[in-house]
C-alpha cells in the first residue's frame, strides 16, 4: 500500500484495503457496523447540534438557539458564543480527565514497583535519575526509593491546587512561555485541580463568558500536557524503557488464526507489556500448543499497540499493531482474535455483538471500561496485574478451542512494515546528542519546518484516515518533517509512510536528510498522549534558539480529530503558541464570536490559533505559509 | 401570603406575588427575562434532546437515536440507554465538581484562618474539637493548629485514590450501609478521584454499559456528600458558627432603595460574612450616609442568602433574603441593587443588560464565575478576603450615587417572616440532646414519618416554586415533617410554610408536635450544600434505632430540580438508600433499560430508588405510602 497513494475516495470508506476488504464480511454477516452507522446517521443530523446551538444541561432546557429568530439565548440567558464553548470545555475536560485517569494509574504503577508489589522493573534507571535531578529529588539514593519517591511527586504535582509551585510547569515549559502564561492568568494548578474548576464552571448558570470559557480551557490544556501526559510517558519509559526507533510490522495481515490471539485495546501499556513477557516464556507457547495452537501471539491495537510497539521488538511472540479505532470491527471480524483486553478508549460499544458472531472473548482490564453483556471485568490495580495476565490466557486458551471450531477465520493479506519508536532522546541520538544538526538543516532550508500531527480517526470528512494520510503526503512533499502520535500515527503507519520506502515520496530537502539519518519523513512518535513528549522536543528547539514557541517555524495539525483527548491535545497546542489545524470543524460555526475568538483574536493573546479546513491540499499550503512566514521572521529563507 | 395557598396555577408564572409583579414592570421595560425565554423555548423543544437520545461528544456526530426506526445506535455503536445514562452522568460530575470547589474554598479558608490569614475566627470552637477528635486529630492542642490539621485533613480526604481509608465515609455514614456500598463496588474514593474516573468514563468508547455508568454516579453521589458536603458545612459552621433557629425577613420587599445594597449571590459565604461584620461598624454607616443613602444593607440571594440568613441574625444590617434563582432578575429590576457580588451558581448569564438598565455594579468574587461584559473580577483568595470586601463595599458606594439619579426605584410590598437556621445540632438541641423524642412522636403516629425536600427552581412543570409549594403543603397536611434545603428551601419561606403561622396548615399531629417545640412544619435546614447535613440527622436516627436507612419511614424530593447540583444530591439520595422523588422526569425516558433501573431495578440494589411524577397530589400520596409501607415494616401503625 505505500506505493500509492489513493487520492480519490472512490465510494470506500476507508483508506485501508485490509478494513474494505473485512467490511464485505461484516457486510454479508448482517452485522452493524460504525461505518453503515455513520451513513445512515448523515441522512437525519440535527443542525442545532452541529452549530454547537444546542443544551442539554438543566431541567428549563434543553435549548437550541435560532439566531435567525428571536431565540438568541437559552432559557437561563446564555448566548450562543458560551453556550457552544461550554460544550467545548466540556468535551476538553473529558478529555483531561481521561489523560489524569492514565497518569493516575501510571503513577500508581511506578510507586508499587518501587515497593516490590508488582512484576515490574525499573527499566530505564538513567530516565529515573534524571527526572528525580530535574525535580528536586535527590538521586543518589536507591532506585526503588527513587521510584516512590518520584511517584508521590509526580501524583501531588498532578493535584496540586492554585495557592501551591507548579514544578513540571516551571521544569518541562518553554521558558520564553511561562510569563505569557502568567500574564493571561492560564498558567496552571494541577490537573486534576484544573478539571475541577472546569467542571464547575460548566455547571448552569456560572460561566456565561465565552472568553473565560476559553480561557479556563487553555489553563486545562497545559496542565494536562505538564501535570499528567509528560510525566506518565516519562514513567512508562522508566517501567518499559524508553522508545528508540526499530522496525515494526501492521495492519491487520498480521493476524494469524492458528495462534492463540491476546489483543490489547487502549493507551495503558501494563497488561499487555506483562503478557508479552509472559508469552516469551516456553512454557507459556507449550500450554496453547497443547490447546491445539500454533503458539500464543500477543497483538496490539490502538494506542496501546503503540504503546508496546514503540518499546517492544515485533518478533514471534509480538506481532505487531492492527491499527487504529475504526479498524476494531474488522478486526474483530476477522475471525482471529481470542481476547480482546480493553482497559481505556477506544472500546467502542457495540461489539457485544462482534464478539458473539466470531467468538471473541472480552476482557474490560480498567477501573473504568464497560459494555453491554461484558462478562470478564478485571480492574487493573498495579499489585494484581500478574494474576490479570494470568487471567487472560487462561481465557485465551479456553476461546481458542471454541473458536477453532465455530468461526471461519479471514484475514486480509495486508502487513506494512514501519519504524516506530521515535523519542527526543531517539532524535537527539541519531543528531550526536545535540540539536545543532537540526538547527542546519532547518536553516538551510532542506527542512522547511515541522508539523506534530496528532489526533485520532474519523468518518467525518472522508473515508478513515483519508485526510490524515493525504495532507501528510503533502506536507512531506513540501519538505516539512512530520511527527506523528496518536490514532493518526496508526493510520500513517499501515498506509506505509512511516516507512523507509517513504523517503520517496518527500522533496529533495526532506529526502536527503532522511537518507542521511536513516529515518523516514514521517517520524512515528508513539500515541495521543505521546502529544506532551512531541512538545519536549519542540520545547528543546526553542530554548536551544532562545525564541519563544510562536516564532519556530513548526505547526500542529489534527487532521481527524474524532474525541476528547484529541480537543484537548489541540487546546494544549493553542496555549502552547502553536498554529492548530483541525478537521473535521468543531461544533461552533453558530457562534460567531467564538470562531473569532479561536480562529483570530487567540493568536493576539497566546500567539497559537485554530486553522480550519478539510481539504488536503489547501490545508497543506496553508500550514507551508505559516511556517514559510515564521522562517522569514527567523530570517531565514 | 402565607395566609393562602395557591391550588391554580391562573396563568401565573411564578407563585409569589413580589415576582409576578416585577415581571410587569421587567415586560414593560422590553427587557429579555427568564420567564418569557422559557415561554418562547417550549415551542421548539427537540424532542430527541429531551429523552436523552441525543449525543454531540465526538466528531462522528452529533448523533441522535429513533428506537422506532432503525436508528437504535449512534455512530460509535452506543445503544439510548448508555446515552442517557452518560449525559445524566455528565450532569453529576458538574454537581459534584461545584460542591468539591466549594470545598476547596473551605477547607483553604479555614487553613488559612488557623494561620493568621483571614480577618476570620473561629467561631464554633467546640464543634472544631468535635470534628477533630471524630477524625482522630488530637484535639488537646491550640484551636488554629487544629483549624490547620483539620484543614489539611478534609482536603486530603477530598483527594483520596481508591487505595487510601476514607475516614470520612466511616466516620458519618450509617454503620449499616457500608457494606451495602461495598457488596455493589461503589465505596467512594475521595470525590475529587471520582470526578476523574467518572469524567473519563464519559469519553467516547469507554463505557457503553448504562448499568456501569449509574454504578458510577451512585459512587460519585456518596463520594460528595461525605468527602466534600459534610466537610464543608462543617467548616463553615466553625468559622461562622453552627446554625440555630432564629426568625428572619425573606422575599423581594426587604430591599429599601433608599439604603446602599450589596447583595451576595451563590453559595459561598466568605465575602458576604465578612461584609456584614464590617457594616456593621458605624464608619461604614456613615460612609454610607456622606453618599446620601440612609445607611448600607447586606442582603443575601439564592444560596449565600440561606448561608448568612441560617447563621446571622437579621437587623438593621443584614435584612435577610430576596429568593431564590428565578427571582435574581426581579431583584434587579426593583432599582434597589448597587452590587451583586456573585460567586457561584446561579448567577445567570444574560443579568447584564439588568445592570444597565437598573444601574447595578456586577462583581464576579470566585475564580470561576464570569459573563458577558463583567468588568469587576475578583478572584476568591482567603488571604485576600478583606480587600475584596472593601472593594465591594466602594463599588456599592459609587453605584449608589449613580442609582439615585438614574433609576426609579419601585419595590414589591411583601416581606415574610420565616424560622431559618436549623441543624442536627439544633434539633437535638431542642429535644434534650437526644433523640429518643423524636423516634417517640414517631412511633405514636403523631409525625409519620420524614422528607427531606433538596432542590432548585424550575419552570418546566409550573410557575416557579409551585410544584415546592403545594407538594409540600400536602405533606404536612399528612402529618409529614418537611426539612428543607437549597431554592425549594427559599420558595417555602418566601411563601410562609417555614413560619410558625404555617403550623395551621399541619395536619393535627404535626401540629400539636410543633407546637410543643414551638417549630413550624416545615424546617429550614439550609442550602442544596446542607444535603450532608441532613443526612446526618437521618444518619443519627438510623443508627439510633439500629436499622437501615431503607427501613426508615422517610423519603427525599426534589419537586423543582433545575441544575447539576440537584441531579448530584438525588443520586446520593439513592445509594443512601432513600425513595427519591424528582420531577421534572430528568432526560431518560427515551431509554427503557434505564428507566426501569433508576425505578425499579436499583431499589434491590441500593433500597432507593427514583420516583417521578409531576402532580402534588398524587406525589404526596405515593410518599405517604411509601412511608406507611416503611411505617408498617418497622411495626408501627
Amino acid at each position: 500500500m505505500s506505493e500509492t497513494i489513493r487520492e480519490k475516495t472512490e465510494g470506500r470508506v476507508s483508506y485501508h484495503d485490509s478494513v474494505e476488504e473485512m467490511l464485505v464480511r461484516i457486510r454479508a454477516d448482517g452485522m452493524s457496523n460504525v461505518f453503515d452507522r455513520y451513513a445512515a446517521m448523515e441522512k437525519i443530523r440535527c443542525k442545532f447540534c452541529l452549530e454547537g446551538l444546542s443544551c442539554q444541561q438543566c431541567s428549563n432546557g434543553p435549548c437550541r438557539l435560532n439566531l435567525k429568530g428571536a431565540q438568541d439565548k437559552g432559557v437561563c440567558g446564555i448566548g450562543p458564543d458560551a453556550m457552544a464553548m461550554r460544550k467545548l470545555l466540556l468535551q476538553n475536560i473529558m478529555g483531561a480527565g481521561t489523560y489524569s485517569h492514565h497518569a493516575y494509574e501510571a503513577f500508581r504503577t511506578l510507586r508499587a514497583t518501587g515497593e516490590g508489589k508488582t512484576p515490574f522493573q525499573i527499566k530505564d534507571v538513567n530516565k529515573l535519575r534524571w527526572l528525580c535531578e530535574k525535580l528536586g529529588i535527590a538521586s543518589d539514593q536507591d532506585t526503588n526509593r527513587l521510584a516512590v519517591q518520584l511517584a508521590d511527586l509526580l501524583n501531588t504535582q498532578m493535584n496540586i491546587g492554585a495557592d501551591e509551585p507548579n514544578l513540571m510547569v516551571e521544569t518541562f515549559a518553554p521558558k520564553k512561555r511561562i510569563p505569557v502564561w502568567r500574564n493571561l492568568n492560564i498558567y496552571p494548578a494541577g490537573t486534576v485541580h484544573e478539571e475541577q474548576n472546569c467542571v464547575a464552571g460548566c455547571l448552569t448558570n456560572v460561566d456565561g463568558n465565552h472568553v473565560s470559557l476559553a480561557l479556563k480551557a487553555l489553563r486545562l490544556g497545559l496542565a494536562t500536557i505538564y501535570n499528567s501526559q509528560i510525566g506518565l510517558e516519562m514513567v512508562q519509559d522508566i517501567l518499559f524503557g524508553t522508545p528508540a526507533p526499530h522496525e515494526v510490522n501492521v495492519d491487520l495481515g498480521i493476524m494469524d488464526p492458528d495462534y492463540v490471539n491476546i489483543v490489547f485495546n487502549g493507551h495503558q501499556p501494563w497488561a499487555g507489556a506483562l503478557t508479552i513477557e509472559k508469552a516469551r516464556d516456553p512454557q507459556v507457547q507449550q500450554r496453547a500448543r497443547a490447546a491445539g495452537a500454533k503458539g500464543l501471539h500477543v497483538v496490539g491495537s490502538i494506542e496501546t499497540g503503540q504503546e508496546l510497539l514503540q518499546r517492544f521488538a515485533v518478533d514471534d511472540v509480538f506481532t505487531g499493531l492492527t491499527g487504529n479505532w475504526l479498524a476494531i470491527e474488522p478486526l474483530l471480524a476477522t475471525g482471529t482474535v481470542d481476547v480482546l483486553a480493553m482497559e481505556e478508549n477506544c472500546s467502542p460499544p457495540a461489539i457485544d455483538m462482534y464478539a458473539e458472531k466470531y467468538q471473541v472473548t472480552l476482557a474490560a482490564i480498567s477501573t473504568i471500561i464497560d459494555l453491554p453483556g461484558l462478562r470478564h471485568k478485571i480492574p487493573y490495580n498495579p499489585s494484581q496485574v500478574n494474576a490479570m495476565s494470568e487471567r487472560l490466557i487462561d481465557l485465551a486458551l479456553e476461546n481458542f478451542k471454541k473458536r477453532r471450531t465455530s468461526v471461519t477465520p479471514q484475514v486480509p493479506r495486508h502487513t506494512q512494515k514501519a519504524i516506530a519508536g521515535f523519542s527526543t532522546e531517539a532524535v537527539l541520538g541519531a543528531l550526536g546528542d545535540k540539536l545543532d544538526p537540526l538547527v542546519d538543516v532547518i536553516a538551510a532550508g532542506k527542512i522547511k519546518g515541522v508539523v506534530a500531527l496528532a489526533n485520532c480517526s474519523t468518518l467525518r470528512n472522508g473515508p478513515q484516515d483519508w485526510n490524515t494520510v493525504n495532507l501528510t503526503r503533502r506536507l512531506i512533499q513540501k519538505d516539512i518533517l512530520v511527527v506523528a502520535g496518536g490514532c493518526g500515527n496508526h493510520a500513517l503507519e499501515v498506509a506505509g509512510l512511516c516507512s523507509l520506502d517513504a523517503v520517496n515520496q518527500a522533496g529533495p530537502g526532506l529526502s536527503e536528510v532522511c537518507r542521511a539519518l536513516k529515518i523516514p519523513p514521517v517520524l512515528s512518535f508513539g500515541t495521543c498522549t505521546d502529544t506532551g513528549r512531541i512538545s519536549m522536543l519542540v520545547t528543546a528547539l526553542a530554548d536551544h534558539l532562545d525564541v519563544d514557541i510562536p516564532q519556530l517555524p513548526i505547526a500542529v495539525t489534527a487532521p481527524e480529530w474524532m474525541e476528547q483527548k484529541a480537543t484537548i491535545d489541540g487546546v494544549f497546542a493553542v496555549a502552547y503558541g502553536a498554529y492548530t489545524h483541525l478537521s473535521p470543524t468543531p461544533f461552533v460555526t453558530g457562534a460567531p464570536q467564538l470562531v473569532k475568538l479561536l480562529t483570530e483574536d487567540v493568536e493576539g493573546l497566546t500567539g497559537g490559533k485554530i486553522a480550519l479546513g478539510d481539504d488536503p491540499e489547501e490545508v497543506a499550503g496553508n500550514i507551508e505559509a505559516h511556517i514559510l512566514a515564521k522562517r522569514k521572521g527567523l530570517g531565514l529563507k
